[in-house]
């Protein structure tokens, strides 16, 4: 077929617009003999019929082996230079109770960035050993529940947290661990990252002024230190940021070192996932062979011995292992000006919209889309998934291909939204926001319940004045 | 002072980072005479003590002056040219009961965009006849709901569109009046406007095509056609974008008069705002005028009747009548290369962020901050508000002069957060969205209650396992 002038540049036009590209669709999702989209073995329009449009999937049985491929990789990358690994599931891409469980019962740990995260993942049951406390403005009330707590380690972003956690711990009578972020200067993005004197964000402090602050930490009986944590940027294809990162974070491990124990090194999270078929994603092992190589490169350049690891992957463990199954309501193709005349740009509008996927107005995001319910073989057709939301910039995939009959009642699916959709969701316009089923063994059940527009007007105390008793001081 | 080289162009270095500036704060929002800041009497640390930070917080008189000014200019400019106006409040931006009842007292009608926020509209007791449907792609279901209650009008979108009301209206043995929507090409944001053949979009019909489609809706005995409707943008601060489109939609408008009445013509909604002091609102009554004389203009053109008028403004209604407040908690001085050296950003953290307000990451849109619980001589310094979130470009404010002593406990107040602000605020993060609260004539009442970590929970059936009951199929 020809390609659509419209089209982005890397966007390639398919011989097959049904095909799931490897590696952008969860490993359980196929097309079924009759053509339709499955998930785990549940036809897309049975999950539609029971649990409604549009509706959240998750690939239990991917979420989890991408969890364990992780854990796995950098247990055994790091095992060949001596050094243990604590993988911190990054809660603030998907957290519900069942997902903290399947986490917890893959081996890995869980980063919270709030109070309610916390308060979720204890709520699930997690062992609070097994939490590490996130944040650049973490409230009194948050850091003195997660001392309570027990949380395993609290992330320190700033001089004034040092105080106020370790004020926290006496009050309670234990000894906090932490953990001290640091603006290592490095953001990576994709492929390219940038080194400077010092990133221009509100995280963390300076490798300058990182032994003051240690030393204060150590001053401190309530507080333990166990080292440095640096998050340099998501969506990262290629370890030069980490490395150069790890060059600049162990220079500086080294010299904590002449000062008392340093345990261990938080490298972050940040691997990116493939949301077209254009994203090449380096497998997670050689990443895992790569950082590992880098650390015992840095440790043995600063004559150190190598530190215990802690990475701390979001996307790269739920993104994938998502799907969301929208409707499709209305199609208009728009005649839009080129530079050679004009091209059709057809605009499939689907149940959604921005509510239930910011990221493609917030970030400029790519994703890619199939029809779920059937397999056709009609031409291909560029289109742009729009949402249903009053608002222009309101898109759920800016371009992909899908077969030229795609029609109303049709049933999309759009893929690799496991992560930071459902987080990110709002109201917008009064939608309800979908539930969230897990799929596993042929077998769905809800995970999150969706809204109801009861739900919605339940707060208004111009409706329902009781609304307004206890909730009113929050 | 000097200025800042991290500041941006257009920001003005104030000779008093105390002052509130002209129309960018709602009309009663003022420095009281100890310094702190209070809207309607009410000070900015009573209302958080009483109902928490952070808090929305609505001007109500400045919201109702907002709404009946708007109406008295369209219709002043109007009648002198012999037509009436009809002002619809565009919900999207904020709806809740009270507000809905507010516009409705001033005298507007209200616009919804999805069932949704039909419900609350219904539930306020706001007349169907007062209500506007709009949408890119509402489902059957809201298009029969809305054609059961009796809205005043629905907004046709696409050619599908016109079946489907038709028949919801033959259904219910009604006949809905319709508008039909309309693509104009003209896009217009802020002092400029782009005009095309037609825009590259989601909603509305090319010009070329109205004809067809109005013949269609006359054919159609359940549907009764009111007019064409145009939507060119938002934040639009000068009337050139309108005056082209209203040139397009008067020469089509005059062709459908051939073949039966064309009773109205909307020109939609769009018109600007202040966020920052730099941002100069044409006054509403010179817009309304500049547009009734391009309205007459073309219609003696075009040697047809003034249409009546439909206009649909949201933002410029209750944007400025918003604030949000916010404490502070955390403070972190940043260096940042520059060309000339390095320069000094203070991150000022506060307790909420792109959870409550996403425009400024959503949009890169710009907003102004004061200390809002005392008055300060102290010398302004350039600051970035960020907020809470795990994520760097979570920012509430990028660039704004405050007190050089602001310090954590602080109270900030951010302006013109009444529009897009409660409306499109999520969870991310497991952060509850906050109260809003109405201000009146020296009192506070919660409008909207805020959520509580127990509501961000309930919908879990691993922790709830009930929550999947009827909730379960949505």
């Amino acid at each position: 077929m020809t390609a659509n002038p419209l089209a982005p540049p890397w966007l390639e036009a398919p011989a097959d617009s049904n095909a799931l590209a490897d590696g952008v669709w969860s490993a359980n999702a196929r097309r079924a003999s009759g053509g339709e989209l499955e998930v785990a073995g549940v036809p897309a329009s049975a999950l539609t019929a029971e649990f409604g449009s549009p509706l959240y999937v998750l690939d239990e049985a991917d979420a989890r082996a991408r969890a364990a491929r992780i854990r796995t990789s950098f247990e055994t990358a790091f095992a060949a230079i001596g050094a243990t690994v604590t993988v911190y599931y990054a809660g603030k891409a998907f957290l519900s109770a069942e997902v903290a469980r399947w986490m917890d019962e893959e081996g890995l740990a869980i980063d919270v960035a709030s109070g309610g995260e916390l308060a979720l993942a204890l709520a699930a049951g997690i062992a609070p050993s097994r939490l590490g406390l996130h944040g650049n403005n973490k409230s009194l009330d948050e850091l003195d529940r997660a001392v309570a707590a027990g949380v395993g380690a609290v992330v320190l972003d700033s001089a004034i947290e040092i105080e106020r956690v370790a004020d926290a711990a006496r009050r309670h009578g234990v000894v906090q661990r932490v953990r001290l972020r640091v603006n290592t200067g490095v953001h990576a993005h994709t492929h390219e990252y940038l080194a400077t004197a010092r990133e221009d964000q509100k995280f963390g402090v300076p490798l300058g002024e990182v032994a003051g602050h240690v030393a204060r930490i150590r001053s401190l009986e309530s507080l333990e230190f166990l080292g440095l944590h640096s998050h340099i940027g998501s969506q990262i294809f290629d370890v030069s940021g980490f490395v150069e990162a790890i060059g600049r974070l162990l220079a500086v491990h080294a010299m904590l070192l002449e000062g008392g124990p340093v345990p261990e090194l938080n490298i972050g999270g940040g691997f990116g996932i493939a949301y077209t078929s254009v994203d090449r994603v380096t497998p997670i092992e050689l990443m895992a062979e790569q950082l590992a190589e880098a650390v015992a490169r840095e440790a043995e350049r600063n004559g150190v011995a190598v530190p215990n690891i802690a990475i701390e992957p979001g996307r790269a463990v739920i993104g994938p292992a998502g799907l969301t199954l929208y409707t499709v309501g209305t199609i208009k193709d728009v005649e839009v000006a080129t530079a050679f005349g004009s091209a059709v740009r057809r605009y499939v509008s689907v149940d959604g919209g921005m509510s239930d996927n910011v990221r493609p107005a917030l970030y400029g995001a790519d994703y890619s889309t199939r029809i779920a319910g059937r397999a056709s073989d009609a031409e291909p057709v560029l289109v742009r998934i729009a949402g249903k939301h009053c608002e222009s910039g309101d898109i759920v995939v800016h371009a992909d291909y899908l077969p030229g009959d795609v029609a109303p009642g049709d049933l999309l699916a759009v893929a690799a939204t496991g992560a930071y959709c459902w987080s990110l969701a709002s109201n917008y316009n009064y939608l309800v926001r979908p539930p969230v089923v897990a799929v596993a063994n042929g077998a769905a059940r809800v995970i999150v319940r969706g809204e109801t527009e009861a739900d919605l007007l339940a707060r208004d105390t111009g409706l329902n004045p009781t609304a307004s008793g206890e909730g009113a001081t929050r």
